[in-house]
């Protein structure tokens, strides 16, 4: 599917109207995912790699456990509806979170969402021993938002990464935060590929929601060009993650167990 | 409530690192929010002017019709529990908006979205009078990102604002994108002010629900500096609202409804 459109618009400069120039702009595409013929959720994202989006969604939410947990999956692009066959579902996580109503983050309170979602899928990331010089994570910025370019022509879209200790392995854009993440996570899960080797890297904000969401990825460390929120280092803190926000240009903020990043005085 | 937070970090800068050194972060905030004793959502937001922020939300969401409809509102701010007691509640509503879930834009399939939950409350523009200079629009637009700009210190929260035809007459931020509307439309509610001849402006991408919102809230023109999304650009095109997006230095997009941008040639 395109995950941009062209559209018509009147474009004003130096004091004049042209009319009928054309925009390209971003698709929002909502996709709603039935589990067992059972009605879920309604995800609006960017349309493509939605498999790896409802598998990500619907791990990451504790749904299901993980790709063997689903015996197949239809999308049907046309309706915008994803059919999930799971031979596991985790009712209490599927009841629980269609009751919430998420924004910019997670929600329940701190302790609910922390603890009652999460605390079966978290673990703690201090025995992590993965870590990276300072050269490496500009040069893996760098390498990040040269390979997102193109996906910013339509303005707007976030766009998360997963990168090795040496380079950036895949690169996920979505007008959604959260989609951008579970499509790695999908990715991941569906390829058997392992993580706690692995960084994520990330367009926008750290959130809470983006910290336990790469948590339950599997990532130890999160780079990103924006700044992180109060509670996402709190979490990140307890969970034992390098949180590493406002990389630009041989400068960055280290957060959170900076003792991963290998600095030499 | 502080919106910010002062986080320890280690700053890294001109290859070496700084320790002990203090970072203004935003917090987020959990507010659950229960309407006659019963848990309806929770959202995560920037804890400032939370009763404008139950407000909007409940009525733009479809649960209740207004402020009209709310006997009290108690905020316990250390628990971060909102208590509504409500003398009429659209039960329907209640529970359909509870099955959603809803990530960078309200959820559903379009049809649904658009029509169930919203058809009652939304009405066409076709016939609002409201124009503006070109002249105008970018004299607003300096006036809310200089009013905005205190707001940016913490990184990566979005800024609504109310506008007449002359100033930016109230802005708020959020670190939730909806959020900062809802505030926005909380206060109009409980002001009791007229909004068909005012104009909305926000500091992010115009995704449909932004769009929404600005319908909900009752303006025709809204004004960004960011880009529209194709099904936003539909939506305005069908409830007659000006979408004017890009607007930098002189320059925008007008993207529906330009005859209300009076452009002299």
């Amino acid at each position: 599917m395109e995950t941009s459109a062209n559209e018509r618009m009147v474009r004003y400069e130096d004091g004049k109207a042209k009319r009928d120039q054309e925009a390209l702009v971003a698709v929002e595409y909502p996709l709603t995912i039935y589990v067992n013929r059972e009605e879920l959720v309604t995800i609006v994202c960017t349309p493509e790699y939605l498999e790896d989006l409802v598998i990500g969604f619907l791990t990451s939410e504790g749904v299901i456990r993980g790709v063997q947990d689903v015996d197949q999956i239809e999308i049907v692009e046309s309706t915008g509806h994803a059919y999930v066959t799971a031979n596991f579902v985790n009712k209490f996580n599927a009841k629980y979170r269609a009751k919430r109503y998420i924004t910019s983050c997670c929600g329940k309170s701190r302790e609910n969402f922390y603890f009652q979602s999460d605390a079966s899928l978290l673990e703690s990331f201090n025995e992590t021993s993965i870590s990276l010089k300072p050269e490496t994570i500009f040069h893996l910025m760098a390498e990040f938002e040269e390979a997102s370019k193109t996906f910013h022509r339509t303005g707007g879209v976030h766009n998360a990464g997963l990168c090795s200790t040496e380079e950036v392995l895949l690169t996920r854009m979505d007008i959604g935060r959260h989609n951008a993440l579970d499509k790695i996570y999908g990715h991941c899960l569906e390829a058997g590929m392992s993580v706690n080797d692995k960084i994520v890297i990330f367009s926008g904000r750290i959130s809470s929601e983006i910290l336990v969401k790469t948590a339950k990825i599997g990532c130890g460390i999160i780079l990103s060009r924006s700044a992180p929120t109060e509670l996402a280092i709190q979490m990140a803190e307890e969970l034992g993650i390098t949180a590493v926000g406002f990389i630009r240009e041989e400068t960055m903020n280290i957060y959170s167990r900076p003792e991963r990043i290998l600095i030499e005085k």
